[in-house]
């Protein structure tokens, strides 16, 4: 029995993911309040979850509210957060409405869990795009400081909502059966198809999920001058898992092997790469998918530059990406002992 | 009825899309030899093709051989071509054994046309995703000189042979009905998954495909100077259109405008941008697959080097990146009046 009382708010794809990621690392929860819109039953690994519909009042005694926004949708934290940390909650929201706000920290936790140390009550979990990339850019930037960060993704439809998940697969069914593909949650097929468009564009016609990777990264590693340009954020007919294509330049030369060294030392890092383990050459999304680490494989010296790494990085977007990094955030607040009247 | 003899060597996804280009464009073939390992009779847009062994002979009175060898596979050109050469014939090799011999021009004709004038009876055609890049590169690079090119790719499994649509369309059925997924062309599934690797890795970790569009390009552009970063090229579950999300460094600024002007000045190029053209905002490559033609979109400035444009490409790898390449080749011979005894 432990000593915290949780809430879950909203339970779609990320939200279900909280439920089995407090389940599986044993947060120490006296009780697992779940909330969304719509009061019903559900289920998730065979236990059995009651969820009340969101109020105010929802949030009279919890300790921890993990908002389960996802990628691109205006969240619940909007209308909630300020009530529950109103009511002793410290709030930690992965919805994108508040994470460039000054006054909320947006953590990684093994990258900059001293952030947490100012909260004010509302804590961002960064974009799921984002989070695999600054675990893989911190112990480099650490040893050889990251000037410039050039990235393309693959990114998974569940990115998009357990919706998503389902126009996938009835798409790929409708090909399979001759019949008409209908898409609704993306703004075409994208069953055997790619599509390069992840949020609205601005008037530099950047994707949101694009400036995401640029603001977000420069937040969480606390260094304004890193220069990251976002090729493409674009949409493959992948479940789970985000996959990124990354070119870093350092301000100093790091050898294939001194950055796998570095790699290997990091928690929350697996390197799959043949210079390492002949056995796993490489992460896919597939076979990464469940897991809380990132993955890093195709690693190697760029052609022309001597201070440059390019590389690939996969990690399972509604864990690491999500559920699993706002749980570890929970974690560092409960062992920094930064809940509110405790 | 047209002047020339025409064979097609190898019958499998890029064959027979050079079958459909050599009609659909009309090319003045007098006859089409259809040669392969295994004589058959097959079916190509309700036009039947008798298919004959091929053998040194089977090249005698041929003007113009066009050789379909894939993507990564030893092409018949290795057995054949010196025969077919012997008997007079001009040889256009779609497989890459010889693309970057010096004395084999290496042709993408709205490029380089005029490397065609010193052949000596050997033609390659580039890789799949190096025709589309350059045919984006050139306007740039003539405006702009291209210093440096940083590139991830996006490639459909028809890249790698008919048996490879095959296989995604199997997986993707076997996932709909929870049966055993089979992987024999991929190294592992590739229908719900993205997989970084086409082709062998070097001793430096990068892979065939991806040395090809360092070699290929410069060799294409006629310019050994041009730095080309091949950060991953990777496989999508997507039958037919590769994509490419590229970042270009130029030696003076381009807008935005300027480069969208540029392209749509260049033969082969569509714009398909939501700055210049509001109902198609990118292209696809599922809305592509069929067409001739390169597609270029979401088209912005980099946003820290003033002299860098990042972009999207998108090509239909079995067209404009093999058959129709290879014809467009064929055609330029006859208008160059570059075949032998004619």
């Amino acid at each position: 029995m432990g000593s915290y009382n949780i809430a879950i708010v909203g339970v779609g794809a990320v939200g279900e993911e909280m439920l089995k990621v407090i389940d599986e690392r044993h947060f120490p929860a006296k009780s697992v309040r779940v909330l969304a819109r719509t009061p019903r039953t559900i289920t998730v690994k065979n236990k059995q979850y009651l969820v009340e519909a969101t109020t105010p009042e929802s949030f009279t005694g919890v300790d921890i509210a993990l908002f389960a926004g996802t990628e691109g949708e205006k969240g619940a934290a909007v209308r909630f957060a300020e009530e529950a940390i109103t009511r002793g909650a410290v709030v930690v929201d992965n919805g994108a409405d508040f994470r460039m706000r000054s006054d909320v920290p947006l953590v990684v936790p093994e990258v900059n869990a001293s952030a947490l140390d100012t909260h004010k009550g509302l804590i961002a979990n960064p974009n799921c795009s984002t989070a695999q990339l600054v675990v893989a850019l911190k112990p480099l930037h650490d040893a050889a400081r990251v000037k410039r960060v050039i990235i393309s993704t693959y990114q998974a439809v569940s990115g998009a909502g357990s919706a998503a998940v389902d126009e996938l697969t009835a798409q790929n069914n409708a090909v399979a059966a001759k019949s008409e593909v209908v898409s609704s949650v993306f703004p075409q097929q994208i069953a055997y198809n790619v599509i390069p468009q992840i949020g609205g564009f601005d008037a530099d016609g950047y994707s949101s999920e694009e400036m995401k990777l640029v603001h977000e990264t420069r937040k969480i590693l606390g260094d304004q001058s890193i220069l990251v340009t976002p090729v493409v954020a674009a949409r493959v007919p992948v479940n789970t898992g985000h996959s990124e294509a990354v070119y870093v330049e350092l301000e100093r030369p790091l050898s294939v092997s001194e950055a796998i060294a570095l790699w290997n030392d990091f928690p929350g890092v697996q390197v799959w790469d043949s210079n390492d383990n002949p056995k796993r050459s490489y992460p896919t999304p597939l076979e990464t998918a469940g897991s809380d680490d990132t993955y890093i494989g195709r690693i190697r010296k760029d052609l022309s530059n001597p201070n440059a790494l390019v590389f690939w990085i996969v990690s399972d977007n509604l864990r690491k990406g999500a559920a699993t990094n706002a749980v570890q955030i929970a974690e560092a607040l409960v062992s920094r002992n930064l809940l509110r009247g405790k």
